[in-house]
């Protein structure tokens, strides 16, 4: 019975992902500039030329990864515009502003003229992401140029040819590690590139956003590359501890920010919870942890990161989860808290769902099977393809678009795609 | 009939007004460290101690205009409200940071170590407010201190004594004016002190706020002060051409955004309507075209800046102004554009009084009483006293909280001031 259930999941959830490829492959791709137009109503139609970084680097990465690992997506199309998207980036998406030497923009004209800078680091990330899935493609191909370097060394009066084979700037994978070794940088020993003034009220935070994000492209690096793993061997096992320190309030709590010792931060900030992103950091954890065959560390992401935010995200008035808590049952002050976002939905699904298969807990799969049902009857947008993003606590579709500055081809597809995976996986096991 | 529909509304007006003044006496004073609490709960608990720079330029503002203007609120706790708030800011609001030299902070700790600093010019121009209107209540008293300055200079192997008297640097006069002469600097000359780095996809916009608020530090700056006066004679022209520019779409919208020359802008930038943001400058503008006796700007004050933001802003289904809306009828990419906010609904208030007051047509009665009945029954909370500020479309309170990062003591008491005074002038001309 369990079996004719995830049978029927991952049929659903191959057609959705079919058709939410579709729908991108469709309509965001810009023939004359390259790259990707990121605002597209609900019917597919652009209604804004802006091009947002985060999103052009998470749709070159998406398109990549289908194209690497998934049979059905291993099509020239495909390929085509995962190479345009990055071209795009690689030729717009740095800007030499008068300070953040090395900065990427985070929102470029059709164009590719800078709009905004902000001061973070996730344009940077979702570049790094881009180019390095792309260069497992194109890797030894037309994109990877080995320049052979000869220098031309004076030792003691006689001269010494030397060879040797570097990289092209444009590859796409020395350009993602380049990019990488700056943001270790800015994050791990100077920030003043990013422009944010050091305040005294304002001490460094650990936002949860950055241990998560830079254990997300040390698995995306180093994955089959031993030289690679070798040089960011350190950085995971920061990251882990930089993500369990939000473990707060006796175990009892996930809060978005804390201190760079691990202490509860004061106000709303420090009282923050993002079930989303706490849901999200748990299935980074947990496939960490399975990897590393870290028993503990694989308690502590499904108990803590995946327990705790349902617990006390899921509204179990109008079902959904909710956008923002504080933990102290204050109001949030962020006016979209109560709205039921797509994207936690998202990540719930992919934890869930990567931690029911793992130990087969059936309480898991009940878990899995809830954020499926309001997923897949709320977000789905079965008359012109892809999700909604945006309802209100009722669960009422209030922003149509499918595509909006923060909304691209990342979320959906990278859900549908883990668990296609997983149920796959499972799938197998069961049969055989 | 009308009178005592009037004097109805007076009355319950100058309750209200009473109640509001009466929360934040009791709830938001820093007896410790001075300045202002911001963030209260429902029932006037301190959520969060950050103290934020409009907030507290603000409330010195209103706490001062209150003291000096309405004989009831002539009170030693209100001016010893307004100079405690003062004197917190003139103490940590400037902050020196790197870059962004004279920069007001954005958000203060309670102590007054800054926190955060935006790149706009917003917290200089609520300290500006903040100082002058305290100025006009100090003016010659303890805190204008008029130094004598002595000079001694050598003038052909004779040396002279010159005296001079000129204001003590800590005068808040003294104060609001350098102050606003720099943000003339930076919105008309150079704003790269504010470090936004100027990008080439991102052309200088004219955003409506700008000029609205410059316009009404003029009328601020000015009243009663004809050195001063004639000091910015010309500005006051230019904020109202500006402003004016956002009269679009031949005539039918008023566009949040538009080019420096006038032009509509590409996107979503370009097709953003904030009717609230539109009645403010409605009643900014009428107010200035009287007291100029121009009657073709009152009548455009009426017809584009009410009548416009009534037609598309007013939500026919749930009741209430919509925070945000595109002029193209797309959806808004704010999440909380379909939210009715306290503070339109403030501005909607005194714009029709204001164009009633002046023209009595009945049509502007008509829709002062709609968005009266709208707002007094779904934001004023009887049970604690003060206002909510954030409903969803259907009008139910979604942010509890009474002050919170951008509300604090202004809009309210501001509109309910307003109001009164409005209507103590109708009814004395119905009177006489």
């Amino acid at each position: 019975m369990t079996a004719a259930l995830l049978e029927q999941y991952r049929e659903r959830i191959q057609t959705e992902l079919d058709r939410v490829v579709d729908f991108w492959l469709k309509y965001s791709h810009d023939k004359e500039h390259g790259g990707f137009f990121n605002c597209l109503g609900k019917d597919g139609k652009v209604y804004d030329e802006l091009k947002y970084v985060w999103l052009q680097g998470r749709q070159v990465w998406m398109y990549s990864r289908l194209y690497r690992t998934v049979e059905r997506f291993h099509r020239p199309e495909i390929l085509d515009a995962a190479k345009s998207g990055a071209a795009f980036l690689q030729k717009f998406a740095r800007v030499q502003a008068s300070s953040g030497a090395g900065k990427c923009a985070f929102c470029l004209t059709r164009d590719g003229r800078a709009v905004k800078v902000q001061r973070t680091i996730f344009s940077e990330c979702f570049y790094v992401m881009a180019m390095d899935e792309l260069s497992r493609i194109t890797q030894d191909k037309e994109m990877q140029v080995k320049l052979l370097v000869k220098l031309l060394y004076k030792v003691d009066s006689i001269y010494l040819m030397v060879s040797c084979q570097m990289f092209c700037p444009c590859s796409p994978q020395a350009d993602a590690e380049s990019m990488m070794d700056r943001l270790i940088f800015w994050v791990q020993t100077d920030s003043s590139d990013l422009s944010r003034p050091q305040l005294p009220g304002d001490p460094p935070v650990n936002s949860m956003a950055v241990p998560m994000m830079l254990l997300c492209l040390v698995d995306q690096l180093t994955e089959g590359r031993t030289d690679v793993a070798e040089k960011y061997k350190d950085l995971s096992g920061w990251c882990v501890e930089r993500i369990i320190q939000h473990i707060q309030r006796d175990g009892n709590a996930i809060l978005e920010n804390v201190t760079l010792t691990g202490k509860e931060l004061p106000g709303c900030q420090g009282r923050l919870q993002n079930p989303g992103h706490a849901l999200e950091a748990g299935w980074f954890l947990l496939e960490y942890a399975l990897k590393k065959e870290d028993v503990q560390l694989q308690k502590t992401a499904v108990d803590k990161f995946m327990e705790i935010p349902f617990h006390t995200g899921w509204d179990k008035q109008h079902g959904g989860l909710f956008y923002f808590l504080d933990v102290d049952g204050h109001c949030p002050t962020q006016l979209e808290w109560n709205m039921k976002l797509w994207w936690p939905h998202c990540e719930a699904l992919i934890a869930y769902l990567m931690a029911y298969s793992h130990s087969r807990a059936p309480l898991l799969l009940d878990r899995f099977k809830l954020i499926y049902d309001y997923t897949f009857s709320h977000f789905s947008d079965e008359e012109h393809g892809e999700w909604f993003g945006y309802l209100s606590r009722q669960g009422e579709v209030v922003l149509d678009f499918k595509g909006g500055p923060f909304k691209g081809f990342f979320h959906v597809p990278r859900c549908l795609y883990m668990c296609e995976k997983l149920l796959d996986g499972l799938l197998e096991r069961q049969d055989s």
